[in-house]
């Protein structure tokens, strides 16, 4: 078999199938947890990795960018678009996929479906910060936008912080209808709201998660009282935010990677030396969290490379040995490793 | 089947197995005419590319990039990994995977193998650049550094410029062996010889393609005579380059995209303002090329990410409608966009 890949030019593949039967047998909700506390575990080394705002190439449409990090022993890059008006057209918003590497021979270790991946990892990311930051005993969470990430968002924070009620409030009824029914069963009271006002009564977590392609005002500022914590994750790129500016000059601000945050997060309605906390500082214990129970927290999440680097990570540790992949034929690998040529010569006979 | 992914989801995927059945389909020099056409249809419109220089993760043992590109209508990006010291181990020192995908949706489009193909369009860009700049008639190339891409270089300078004579150097005389193994037969004359000095006897098109990382002199001045165009390859990042700074000095430099080339290329030798032509203003006939017979033109080749785009395009037209690719599930695509979760829940069933 003169064309039969080796084993190096073999390349494990999650797909979207795999990723699904994946997550079913681990359980959601263990899954999320592990999720977790494999991205704090990556926030507590904050600094061995690289980092760089991710590369973003806008169009009126949408956006396509590249999330690369490295810890100096495995690469990991996330190809991820965002298209608010994709849904219109019956397609998702947000899809991904995103390859691990080893940095000492640059070969891929693991290719895997993100669209899914993505979306546990940025509500395991809430969770971590809600751990943090959230009032203690949190039991109740508004949830203003239902769209896709809507059901991971709430069991996440059920599984991480134990909360046990979500208010759900969207400007489609058909969208919180699918979420209260997805929803049901899973050990969390659920109510349907027909206003954001009505779902943030009560509640200790606010989380936004909206698609609009807009400065948006999905929270005003008379709306949030004092002593909440605010997840803030659908303003994400420049000229998307979903905050009236007033929350947060009331607010204490938690980012994850500043010069990314102040592009792309709410604060790019701020100067750009208003005062934000890194995240992985206050998992560190080397700044404050959470001091007293007035204070309104808010976590400007965008989203970050490490996030998905260590979901690449964690993703590859559970499907080793396992039959969650399957192997493709991604790079070519001569036995003389010079002789490309002579490979190509050879697959004609 | 709950659980079979939608058209959508699916994304056409090239192995490296497909790449050479479709070399071989269409013929190696054939391709590689109509690749170097499709790269000069594209430098042509280079100005409506969206250009960024490639992001780079280094490391001590090499570097990982992602190229990334768009036309406003299609996206494009290479993974490309560039490890010298991988050939001692057995592995390639460049492979390469790609993606396109559309930018009004974001979603992929093909998901390719891109280790051969870098080599077809690294190959397909020096001859274009040969075609505008090395002397007319021109038949002898001489070849410095036999590694994976010397073949290559040499088919398509005999496919686009109808180059008969090859002169092969390279310090290991076993991949000059290998070299002129892989070429018997494919009506070029090629001579294997003993010393840099003399594989440059009569050449007209001097071509180094060698992989040190490290500041190397393959040629030096005084082996450099008037009127020969050099194609200058292996010079492609940060304190990696090949020639002697006073060639770079008697040379009129032409190159892909300088903010890019003045990072990785021969040129990080010279001052920031050392004037070099873009290739593309020569194609479309707004700078000159070659003037004359007795001046030494340098193509100071680092490799563009519209060059792996045109490459992309080029193998998704060829592909469409034919068996050489596969299907995978790459992407999620639940019914009801906004009902990623329940696609998850209704793959428990």
């Amino acid at each position: 078999m003169p064309n039969s890949p080796s084993e190096k030019a073999l390349v494990p593949f999650v797909s979207v199938a795999d990723m699904m039967r994946l997550v079913h047998h681990i359980g959601l909700e263990p899954l999320l947890r592990a999720l977790t506390d494999a991205i704090e575990a990556d926030f507590r080394r904050w600094q061995m990795f690289d980092k760089t705002p991710r590369i973003a190439a806008h169009s009126r449409e949408g956006v396509i960018e590249l999330m690369p990090t490295s810890d100096g022993t495995l690469y990991g890059f996330k190809y991820v678009n965002g298209h608010p008006k994709n849904m219109a057209e019956g397609l998702q918003t947000v899809t991904a996929f995103g390859l691990l590497a080893e940095v000492s021979t640059g070969y891929p270790l693991l290719l895997t479906e993100m669209t899914l991946l993505t979306a546990l990892r940025t509500a395991a990311t809430s969770a971590m910060a809600a751990r943090h930051l959230a009032p203690k005993d949190a039991r109740t969470m508004a949830m203003i936008g239902n769209g896709a990430q809507a059901e991971f968002q709430a069991l996440a924070m059920k599984a991480v912080l134990g909360i046990d009620a979500v208010r759900l409030y969207d400007i489609d009824p058909a969208a919180t209808a699918k979420v209260a029914r997805n929803l049901a069963g899973r050990g969390l009271r659920v109510t349907s709201c027909r206003s954001a006002e009505a779902a943030l009564e009560g509640a200790e977590i606010l989380t936004t998660c909206t698609a609009d392609k807009q400065f948006a005002t999905i929270l005003t500022d008379n709306m949030v009282g004092a002593g909440v914590h605010i997840n803030a994750i659908g303003g994400d790129c420049p000229g998307k935010t979903e905050l009236h500016r007033d929350i947060l000059l009331r607010s204490d601000i938690f980012v994850e990677y500043p010069p990314q945050t102040r592009i792309e997060g709410e604060i790019q309605q701020l100067d750009e030396d208003h005062p934000v906390t890194e995240l992985w500082q206050v998992i560190r214990g080397e700044a404050p969290g959470r001091r007293d129970d007035r204070q309104i927290t808010l976590f400007d999440s965008v989203g970050f490379a490490i996030e998905d680097f260590s979901a690449l990570r964690y993703v590859r540790d559970q499907v080793e040995g396992s039959d969650f992949y399957q192997e493709i034929d991604l790079i070519a690998d001569p036995d003389d490793a010079r002789d490309l040529f002579g490979m190509l010569q050879r697959a004609a006979l």
